[in-house]
């Protein structure tokens, strides 16, 4: 598809990045989670990204999405969706982030009950009290919860921007018809060779 | 694409819904707009739907998108991303909700600067405030403001029901892409007929 | 301080009413804390009005507030202002909810950062799923989180109403002048037996 | 009111702040208005900060009260406590900014339903969007809408600054024991000559 007239401008990139990591738990990354999309090559990307992040003194900040008992009737509309949803059990391993990309102790893991990262939880304190102006969204799934934390993003006043490699999606078709979305409406889809690059460009000690 | 195991569950509709008319505005519905899409059919559903929430007491409420100079700093991301959005001036005739679906005095017109018909506006409020419980998002565009506001209301604790005819969008593809995406994850795509029977089906005396 | 005229109206209550008990953690109920507040009396009240509650059915939600490490920059300006908010570490015994008002498995306990119980957490969302229309407001410290969740509750759509007697706070003066505010601007502060009656009045079968 | 133990540090101010002008229309400020306060001296300390502000480029924001027959459903548990606010008409005079602080085209007016600022509105994208970590909060009522816009800068992740003499009240108790509240768990409340100076001392150019 094509872009359509007046759609899919260049949105840019700040000066004060950070980058989120979203749902990058086991349900999600291992073959035997009843949730398991093929995220390998995402893991990997992913990886390069966070070290480069941690690196140059970007802000890091991870998702996830569990559900305990109590839960349960807040989130019930979402559950009777996708009732896949209760194998994601809070204190389970599926709530894990998988240990290929494990958090450090200063960086916010916040647990959400739905699909934006930004949804019920202090995320956007946490990246104004950080002075970012840009956020880099990696994680899973494109069509769900990458997504709607682009566009909350955006809604909070940062510049989202998408590492295309460091999305993914157990659906080819969603995936690519969301960074469709992404690109013409909310932010820029760029490849994760040039995320890296912007985020090694940035240095502790000049930001 | 058919559904996945575990997605696409039934998400039902409670007893007491509202009907959210979003961005049917001649800046969208009036082919002379630089931003028109064609949305004869939905207008003409959306009448339907307005007449029958009308004659039950249920609440109904619109949305705008609109910017005056000093909204332009607050949305720059977006309108660097959507330049044809600087068409949509405050006050302007391309903000006006199409005569064919006029709001009525009591019925709230948010404006709302990005997607979400949630995001910095009193929406949330105002469908607490009238014990809604279920709320059918009609309008346009599917692929932009429409699933915003579907994803934002599973979010705030309500279930989205989106009358299939009911939404529009200029580009097909995305149109059904994001229905599939509705509908395996944030709530059910109805037949706009579904929804007409539910909403005659209540009545003002019940509520 | 009288009521000012046009202000203190009666806000009454709905039929949909849950119980809010805001930070009563041992961090503050236990004298040992470096926060302590003298709360024996708060904790008797909240007790009773956790037993009508859960006698008639009506939803049940907790606050905690407690830090991570990595929640500490999120945070660092309300931790500048109050430095005590560090003894508050998750995980640890102050963060613990005061076991005289222990949580069912089904009562969402909600951990947040800062003042209001909405701030951050699902809680907005959780009440809505219930369909609450009432927000009985319980805890600690009136002058603070009890404050911010009233005007929070209130900005939601929820009417908000403190049973006097089942809030507490250090400060005697700050205690007053809250319920003061409170009751000419946001909320109905009513005699906690009332509130009592009312929770009784309601029955599961009822709701 | 002796400061507590642990509580009433010393916030800070950052180096990108923004000035926020709180409800100070004409509906509170005109002796004439059913809702007035005596905010004549108030009025010239603000001036003075929005030419300072105004001179060194610091963002300004403005936020109104009031009501479209179409607000009254959402607001209707804020009407009935202030049953005073129905005289805040959209639309009419009390609607309007005192003539003396006038806002700039470019600078926001934000019309609220409640209390906060950020609540129902978009204060906190414009602030972020604008690179913001410091909000000085000035206008009335210090017990209302300037202490719940506080609270809530705090939340998002600003830092709130209250210039003393720049926000005023009905009540002077209601008016000090707010202060007090603020400058124990909020934010610093600063002499506005130190405010003034604060704003002179950045220039456009360094900003």
């Amino acid at each position: 598809m094509g872009q359509i007239q007046g759609f899919g401008g260049r949105g840019g990139v700040g000066a004060r990045p950070a980058l989120a990591v979203i749902d990058m738990t086991l349900g999600f990354t291992d073959p035997d989670s009843p949730l398991a999309c093929d995220l390998e090559t995402t893991v990997g990307e992913i990886a390069r990204l966070l070290e480069a992040a941690r690196g140059s003194g970007v802000p890091v900040v991870f998702t996830t999405v569990a559900y305990r008992e109590s839960d349960k009737l807040t989130a019930a509309a979402f559950i009777d969706k996708i009732p896949a949803l209760l194998n994601l059990e809070a204190g389970s391993r599926w709530a894990e982030i998988d240990p290929r990309l494990a958090p450090r102790e200063e960086e916010p893991v916040l647990n959400k009950l739905f699909a934006s990262g930004f949804f019920g939880t202090g995320l956007s304190s946490a990246l104004t009290a950080a002075g970012v102006d840009t956020l880099l969204v990696t994680g899973a799934s494109t069509s769900g919860c990458v997504r709607a934390t682009v566009v909350d993003a955006l809604q909070y006043g940062f510049r989202p921007v998408v590492p295309r490699e460091a999305v993914g999606d157990r659906n080819p078709g969603a995936h690519e018809a969301n960074l469709y979305d992404i690109e013409a409406k909310y932010g820029d889809v760029i490849p994760a060779g040039q995320a890296l690059e912007y985020l090694r460009s940035l240095t502790a000690g000049e930001r």
